[in-house]
């Protein structure tokens, strides 16, 4: 692709103007010096996708405006029903995708009503005109120090935010947008990033690294006032495992790489990180250690920083790269755990070596109901103490679990369906005096050979028993996992029905838990009542993970807004409320999901001015003249 | 006990004089706020022991220029055999304290000759005339922020060295000593730090806090050229567990508790910490922190960063205390972590927060006898691989074998095990193949209820069978670990027959052990001939701790240094090319002693400069006077 293809494209102004400015350089070479640029304006630009050279073009599609793959959204079809476009998660579709239930349980839990609609407007907000660094554009011109490079409006619009609820709302209905990064560079190399710094140092630009974009704290806004040239690096094109090392197993990976992508690679060969966090379709290594990410396996795997044995960062003074891959050391201040969760206010992390395991034998999910939350969370913490979690284990609350049954897709044999269900239902809500509006399940994921997975079960089961769980089964285990891909896509569908959402989550000691999920709704409750909110919010909570010594819960809310002149403002005073009753109940200011700019007001009493003062020290050392400007955290 | 015992002691002019140049205090507040002296001449002044009250008072003593109870010594009996005076170590030594293989053993192996005798001055070496702060003095005084203070030179020597062999070496021979800590300080609570720290910043005073007193980093030295009035903080009356928290699994302990008195205590009410290095009959949990401690559990408990939820870490700007006590966090860069290992160099660490574990059931020890070293490095790495590692597991070379073996007790019925042993080496060396110099031990200590150390030992013994291990009974189990509690007392006896020997450690990838083993076996033999060792070394490696990607190796060296001139010199020149060499071989600067002055040199390579740089940064931020004056890490 050469440059002339973009100066045919009407949406290339900004790129054409940029041309212009350098117009003795090869401009090509603005663009791409290596890569192909779609020219049908789909946002192809930055697939977060592992491969930009992907045959199935479909695979590299996703939405501007909202969550996840362009092929996938919920709408109502014809009969009336909700459905589910395109054909990805089959596991829990398979052929059918229609949802008979959903609707009338959506309309009468979440009050909404799906004849109203507030749709998102179909063409791109005006971007305020961007800023451009001559001498920096020139100098990494110069020295190739990138694969691609572009300044078009819908590339920046699509670097210059996240996930969050303010800001997908935003997208959807604003005409024009904030501050907005003004150049994309998608970096090759370390090497390349390390000269990218170099530049932007000496020229004094602004560097905001970007992963997978899934953030959810506003990590990736820009900064409003910010008067410098705002470069968004784009570490998708570093998205190479650089090499395994099967006989110390380890693997060294590029800080662009894609969660599924590194899994899918990995497995090829026999292998796995065991790092799943719910975003991992889209999130990149390089995001899950600026912003110290969990997955749901971390039982057996640990936490991001339980997997990352080493990783190097380039900061505007230089590299952190500590010597040698050894398992644990005592030299110190634990400098990389200081560099880890820095979410791009100290440097560009370039490439992370993990720790890697065998890939498992088998696996399977499966389920445990209660009678009601309460022992359902006593059975976690027994479970927690008696070391006998299996990789994954989850408490989904009683409206989480209506939740997911809601969402079940049409079946091939209806008829056997329903008298299944129908006997189920006897058994749990008379034979085991089960209420169907208090029940709730937790889902398991058991890893091993067969006989380990039948050794773990048995023991989970037996702390559950005591609890009075019984036996779920392997769907609603399935159906609970795959209940978190989609209800990112189901946040967004809501907008469009005048309904607002967002998930907020915490680690809790374990004995307050269940002050913490009360506390929480109750504050959540009459914060909308104080904000105008008509209608009864939609809170569900869930444990997602579990420690000795406490869990992590993660709480959905939302609120049909129809009728609100500031529903998002009052959103995030609501939001806000809900995070001090979290802190009142010593729930930390976030489990996993990092603090960016929408935590940053709690840092202080979380990290003490003590705290506060060893970042600014550091910060300041390694970064005097704040190239790392996304005003993250401090 | 009031000041005027104290005058009528000759060996208390120091502290006359301080109470002179602060004869308008009430004197008796400067020696002791609570608390009593024991006039004997001992230094039971800061027993490395819970409780100073402790009734019975041999508990209270250990050495002033050696390691562990003063009680506990080897000495040459009338017979002409080895023996260890007192009756502690029972578990391995029951009534009898003659070891007759093991002067034949040493005498051969470690080339000493116990006719030569260089024993240690029976004085006290000559300190440097103290220096005061009167202000400081006046101030914490008035402030009543202590529990006891003192300045006579007994008490100042003891808090002015750890336990590296040049350290000993100098307190058994030299006349004079070094920059000695001018007072020392015993606070009674976090509250009393406070107070005193204020006290030095305000005064210019350097303090260096001070733990169990077992570092062999040299981390306890006091800088030569320090003009002001040195604080040594001994934190030992600060060893109360403030509160434990059943429901969370959690306790609060304060810095100064030693490791020993923490395990019994927890124990009696069914908990553990599970923190059990190989010095935690005097390490102290502060120590722990500052220094990254490993314990020989880690595998199921974790090391010190694993088990430590939050502490309280006094600076001279601020206290750093995190807020709650969750589990995990995503809250930005750790600055627990920047914090955990500073080694006395940021402030001085109060409270400590951890987590706890419920009792195992019960224990038991065992070992695994492979033909070498190689198969039991691949025994080792296996069991890592498929994370079915007890408790703990570790490996021992054919040196150390032997040398447990050596240090085997007269039997009470020596001709039942002649014929035992007869029958075993039989078993062993002929049936087996084994050769009695090749041969090594892996010793496992298994945790849990009978059952699951039934299925623990078989798993483990699958893979040993794998590499050729055939099972080598309890005993010799027992031996290993009581091997490593002893061992440091046998170091310093050795300087009585001109040998000088110390430990070191690394942790390096799996793939590495064997050559870094090797290598610094070549390099140790090298170099002692170059420096004029005129006897073969006495080189001996085991393996401590397994992880996923490596693994830590534990090395005693030392050589008899008869005729030498200057053999200190020369073991410090020979300890260097062997770390060297460890960093050759991708091995970490320290696995868990820390760097403390010893390694310094060695930690730019190892964070990088800009990990320096952040070090320094946060130093400079909080301790902008340096009242943390130890000279650690950098």
């Amino acid at each position: 692709m050469n440059n002339n293809n973009n100066n045919n494209d009407p949406n290339k102004s900004a790129t054409r103007r940029l041309k212009q400015t350098l117009s003795h350089l090869n401009t090509s070479a603005i663009v791409a010096n290596t890569g192909t640029i779609n020219d049908n304006n789909n946002l192809t630009l930055s697939p977060p996708r592992w491969d930009h050279n992907e045959q199935d073009q479909t695979k590299l599609h996703t939405k501007w405006n909202g969550w996840g793959y362009a092929d996938t959204k919920f709408f109502v079809n014809d009969d009336g029903n909700v459905e589910l476009t395109g054909n990805r998660y089959s596991t829990i579709f398979n052929t059918h995708r229609v949802m008979p239930a959903f609707r009338p349980w959506v309309e009468k839990i979440m009050s909404v009503d799906l004849a109203y609609l507030s749709l998102a407007r179909d063409n791109y907000p005006t971007l305020p005109d961007p800023i451009y660094n001559k001498p920096f554009l020139e100098y990494i011109s110069d020295m190739k120090c990138y694969k691609e490079i572009y300044t078009d409006p819908q590339c920046r619009l699509y670097h210059g935010h996240g996930h969050t609820c303010q800001e997908i709302f935003e997208l959807r209905h604003h005409e024009t947008t904030k501050r907005m990064p003004d150049v994309v560079v998608y970096p090759g190399s370390h090497d390349h990033v390390v000269e990218i710094m170099k530049a932007a140092v000496k020229f004094n630009v602004v560097i905001i690294p970007y992963g997978g974009g899934t953030s959810v704290s506003g990590a990736l806004e820009c900064p409003e006032n910010e008067k410098r040239m705002i470069v968004s690096l784009d570490m998708q094109r570093m998205n190479k495992i650089l090499w395994v090392d099967r006989e110390n197993m380890m693997a060294c990976i590029e800080a662009g790489a894609i969660g599924q992508d590194i899994a899918d690679k990995l497995e090829k060969v026999g292998l796995t990180m065991g790092h799943h966090p719910d975003s991992e379709e889209f999130s990149s290594i390089g995001g899950w250690v600026s912003t110290r990410a969990s997955g749901m396996k971390k039982n057996v795997y640990g936490n991001i920083e339980d997997i990352v044995v080493n990783f190097k960062l380039v900061t505007p003074t230089g590299i952190l790269q500590t010597g040698g891959d050894f398992p644990r050391i005592s030299a110190g201040p634990a400098v990389m755990q200081m560099a880890m969760g820095a979410e791009g206010t100290l440097g560009v992390v370039t490439e992370v070596l993990v720790r890697l395991r065998a890939k498992p034998v088998t696996q399977k999910y499966s389920s445990v109901v209660f009678a009601d939350f309460t022992h359902g969370v006593m059975a976690m913490r027994e479970v927690a103490r008696r070391r006998c979690a299996p990789a994954s284990i989850r408490l989904m609350d009683n409206m989480q679990f209506q939740f997911g049954q809601a969402l079940k897709a049409q079946s091939d044999n209806p008829m056997r369906d329903e008298i299944m269900g129908t006997i189920q239902k006897a058994y749990l809500f008379n034979w085991e005096k089960l209420e169907q509006d208090k029940m709730c399940a937790a889902t398991l994921l058991f890893e091993g050979t067969e006989e380990e997975i039948e050794a773990q079960e048995r023991a989970v089961m037996d702390v559950c028993k005591q609890y009075g769980g019984i036996g779920g089964g392997e769907e609603n285990g399935i159906r609970g996992y795959f209940l978190t891909y989609v209800i990112a896509y189901l946040r967004d569908y809501g907008f469009d029905f005048y309904f607002l959402s967002e998930s907020f989550e915490t680690s809790v000691p374990w004995g307050n838990v269940l002050g913490l999920v009360d506390g929480v709704n109750r504050i959540i409750t009459e914060e909308c009542k104080r904000q105008g909110v008509t209608v009864a919010p939609f809170i569900s909570s869930r444990v997602t993970q579990t420690y000795d010594t406490g869990a992590c819960v993660y709480t959905y809310f939302g609120f049909m807004y129809r009728g609100m002149e500031n529903p998002v403002e009052a959103f995030t005073a609501i939001e806000s409320a809900a995070r001090d009753e979290i802190i009142r109940h010593n729930g930390s200011i976030s489990h996993h999901h990092g603090v960016g700019k929408h935590r940053k007001k709690w840092m202080r009493e979380t990290i003490s001015d003590t705290g506060m003062t060893m970042i600014k020290a550091v910060k300041d050392r390694l970064d005097p003249t704040n190239v790392m400007a996304n005003g993250n955290l401090l």
